[in-house]
C-alpha cells in the first residue's frame, strides 16, 4: 500500500486509531444507557468502515440512498432502514432488494407516499414495512408527535396490504445548531420524549409500534437516557469533523478523516500558500461558517494531522485549488511550505468531504504506512445508472 | 433508455438541444475572431459531451485532474494540457501518459515545480513541455506578466533537459466577479494583453513562446479580439449555469444541465415542499450568493426546465433533502406539487453539480424520451486508486 509520502494528492485519508476510538466511544455510551445502535452509513459508505461498528450491535443499518442500500446488502447486511422519505421512483430497486431477501424498511410522513408504496408492493407481491417520520424540532420533514395527522396516517394504512406500520423514527437535526452542552442534553431529551409520545399515542389507539428510532451524533452522545427508545441512529461520529468539534461534541484531535494535499505554489506578497485540494476534494461545505470559530473550507494540519501553531485554514477553494492562509492573515514563510509539501486538511463536514472521494487511504496515527485502501461508493445517487471503472 | 418520468431521482439531466446551441455559440464566436479552442473538460468529464466540441478545432483539451487526463487519453484525445500547477505526486501518472504517446503539457509558476518536473522526466527518459502560469487579475496562482520572476523562471529552466518551455497561460477567474458587460469586455482585454505582454517579454529575451493560452467562459464570450493569442480555454459554457446567467453571460433558458428530483413531502404551515435532491445531488455550491439574485441551492423548474411563475428556489439542503420555497416565502399549495412530482433544479455551478453524479440522462427539449445515458468520470481525484462498480 506504500507510505503517505507516496500518495497522489488530493486523497482522502482515514486514521484507524481515531476511527476505532470514536466507534468505541459511541458503543460504550449507548451500551451504558441500554440501547442498541443502528449506524447511519451515509457518512462512511464503506463496508470496511462499518463492519467493526456492527460488532455487538443488532446488525441493522440506516442508509440515505438506494445505492447505499444495494451496496451494503451486497456486502451481507440484511436489515436496512432507508431513512429518507421515500420517492415513488425509488420503489422498484427497494422492492427488488426486498424480493431478494433483504429486510428493507422505508420512512414516510404522508398518505400519498403510503399509497405509492402500497401500490408498488402489492404489484410485486411483497409487503413493505415503514416507520412514520416525526418532526420533533422543526428541522425538516415529519409529523409532530402530538399531531392528529399521526393517528390519521396510522388509520389510513390499515387497509393497505402492501405496507405495514412498524414504528416511528425521528432525527433531531437541529442539534447541529445547539451552542452548549445543556442545549445538547435538552435537545436529546426533546428528541427522545417526542418519539416516545408518538409511540404511546399509536399504541393507545390500538396500533402496534415495536420500533421507536431516534438519533443524531450530538444527541446520541449527550442524551442522559433512552427510556422507551428501541434503537439509536448516528453516523458522522465514526469520523467526527470540524462542525462536531465546534459543537463541543469532540476535540479536533478526535477527527479521523482528512484530505492530504500538496503545496503547488505561493503568493508571498498576499501571505498565501496554494495547494491542490479544491472543492472537488474538500467539498463546498461551510458548516462552520455560522459557528463561533469559522474554519473556512478546512483546518490545515501537517501530514500527520497536527494543526500548525500559526493557525492555517483554507480560506477559499476553486475546483482543484486550495487557497491557504493564516487565520489572522499574517505572513507565511514560503520556505516553511516548499512545493510538494504534504498537508492534511480536516473537513468541516465528514459526510460532504467523504462523498467527493472513491477510497480511503487508511493510516494509523504517526505511522507513515498506508495500511489499506478501502473503497467507498461514490457520491452520486444516480451513479448506478452506468458502470464505469477508471483505474490506471 | 426510457422516459424522463421513469428516471430514479435524483438524477443529472442534460438537454442536448441547449448543449449544442451553447457549443455552437462559442465555436462561432471564436471562429469569427480567428482563434482556436482548447476546451476545458473539467465541467463535462465525459467524452460524449466533448466529442462534438472538438469538431473543427485543433483537437487539444484542457484538464484539471490526472483522472481527466487518463480518461480522455483512453478515449483518443492525445493533446492534453493539465492546467493546475503540477504537484510532484502527480508526475508519475502524467509521465506515464507521456511515455504512452500522449502529448501532455503541465503548467507551473515557480522553479521548485520545474525542478521536480525535470528530475522526474529525466529519470523516466522523457521531456515534459510546460507553460508558465500567469496572474493577470490577482485571482489565484501565477506570475504577473511584468514581473522579473517571469524571465528568471525562463532562465532557470534552460539547463533542465527534462522540461521544455512551450509558452504562457492564464485564466481570468476574476471575470466571475464582473457585474456588467463593459466590465467583462475590459477583463477579457486585461487577460489577453497580459498574456501577450508576457509572451513578448519572453521572446524579446530570446526564449521561444509558441503558445499563448487564455480563457474563461465569460472572457471568451465577451472578448472583442484575440490578437497574439494562440488558443482559448473554456468549459462551463457547454452547460452554462445560474452563475453565468447572473453574470449576463447567458439566459436562464440556455442552461442545459439540471437535476431531476421528486417531491417526497410538504410542510404546508411553513410553505415548504420537500424533495429528494440534497447537496449530494446539487452540491453545496452557493455561487449566486454574492450576485444580485441569490438562487439559493438552485432554481426550481418543472421537469422540462421551465421555471415556475411562483419563483421557487431550493432554500436549504441536507444530504439527500432539498427544502423548496417561494423566493418571497409565500404560500405553496401542496396539491400543486403532489408526492412523486418531478422537478428540475437548475444548478448554481455546473462544474460542482455535475461532479456529484456518475452519468448524464440526455434529453432533447420537451421530448419526454431519455435519448442516452452518458457516463462521466466521478468527482474524486483519487477514485483511480480503486476500482468499484455498483450497478444493480
Amino acid at each position: 500500500m506504500g507510505v503517505i509520502a507516496d500518495i497522489e494528492t488530493p486523497a482522502l485519508i482515514l486514521d484507524r486509531a481515531k476511527l476505532e476510538a470514536n466507534i468505541a466511544r459511541m458503543r460504550d455510551r449507548l451500551a451504558g444507557l441500554g440501547v442498541g445502535l443502528r449506524p447511519h452509513v451515509k457518512t462512511a459508505k464503506s463496508i470496511d468502515v462499518v463492519r467493526p461498528v456492527l460488532v455487538g450491535q443488532p446488525g441493522g443499518i440506516t442508509v440515505s440512498s438506494v445505492d447505499e442500500a444495494v451496496y451494503f446488502s451486497q456486502h451481507g447486511v440484511n436489515d436496512i432502514l432507508y431513512a429518507v422519505g421515500v420517492a415513488p421512483s425509488k420503489l422498484p430497486r427497494l422492492i427488488e432488494l426486498s424480493r431478494q431477501g433483504t429486510d428493507i424498511s422505508v420512512v414516510l410522513d404522508n398518505s400519498d407516499a403510503a399509497n405509492a408504496c402500497n401500490r408498488a408492493a402489492c404489484a410485486a407481491g411483497v409487503q413493505l414495512p415503514f416507520l412514520i417520520e416525526l418532526d420533533v424540532d422543526g428541522h425538516r420533514s415529519g409529523i409532530t408527535p402530538e399531531s392528529p395527522a399521526l393517528l390519521n396516517l396510522a388509520a389510513a394504512v390499515q387497509d393497505m396490504p402492501g405496507v405495514r406500520l412498524k414504528g416511528v423514527m425521528t432525527h433531531a437535526g437541529e442539534s447541529y445548531n445547539c451552542r452548549s452542552e445543556p442545549e445538547l442534553v435538552a435537545m436529546a431529551e426533546q428528541e427522545r420524549s417526542g418519539a416516545v409520545l408518538a409511540a404511546e399515542r399509536l399504541r393507545r389507539a390500538g396500533y402496534e409500534c415495536p420500533i421507536v428510532s431516534i438519533g443524531s451524533t450530538p444527541t446520541a452522545l449527550f442524551a442522559n437516557r433512552f427510556d422507551g427508545i428501541t434503537e439509536v441512529r448516528a453516523g458522522v461520529y465514526m469520523f467526527m469533523d470540524l462542525v462536531m468539534a465546534g459543537l463541543g461534541v469532540c476535540d479536533i484531535s478526535d477527527i479521523a478523516l482528512g484530505v492530504v494535499v500538496s503545496v503547488i505554489g505561493h503568493q508571498p506578497e498576499k501571505n498565501l500558500v496554494i495547494a491542490d485540494g479544491g472543492w472537488m476534494a474538500l467539498s463546498r461545505d461551510r458548516g462552520t461558517a455560522n459557528q463561533p470559530i469559522d474554519q473556512g473550507y478546512g483546518l490545515v494540519c501537517d501530514v500527520l494531522g497536527i494543526p500548525f501553531t500559526s493557525d492555517l485554514i483554507v480560506i477559499a477553494t476553486n475546483q482543484e485549488h486550495a487557497i491557504i492562509a493564516r487565520r489572522d492573515k499574517g505572513p507565511v514563510d514560503p520556505l516553511r511550505f516548499p512545493v510538494g509539501t504534504l498537508l492534511r486538511i480536516l473537513p468541516n463536514h465528514a459526510c460532504a468531504t467523504g462523498a467527493q472521494h472513491g477510497a480511503y487511504h487508511v493510516v494509523n496515527g504517526a505511522n507513515p504506512n498506508v495500511e489499506h485502501v478501502w473503497a467507498r461508493i461514490a457520491g452520486s445517487s444516480s451513479v448506478h445508472q452506468v458502470t464505469h471503472t477508471h483505474t490506471i
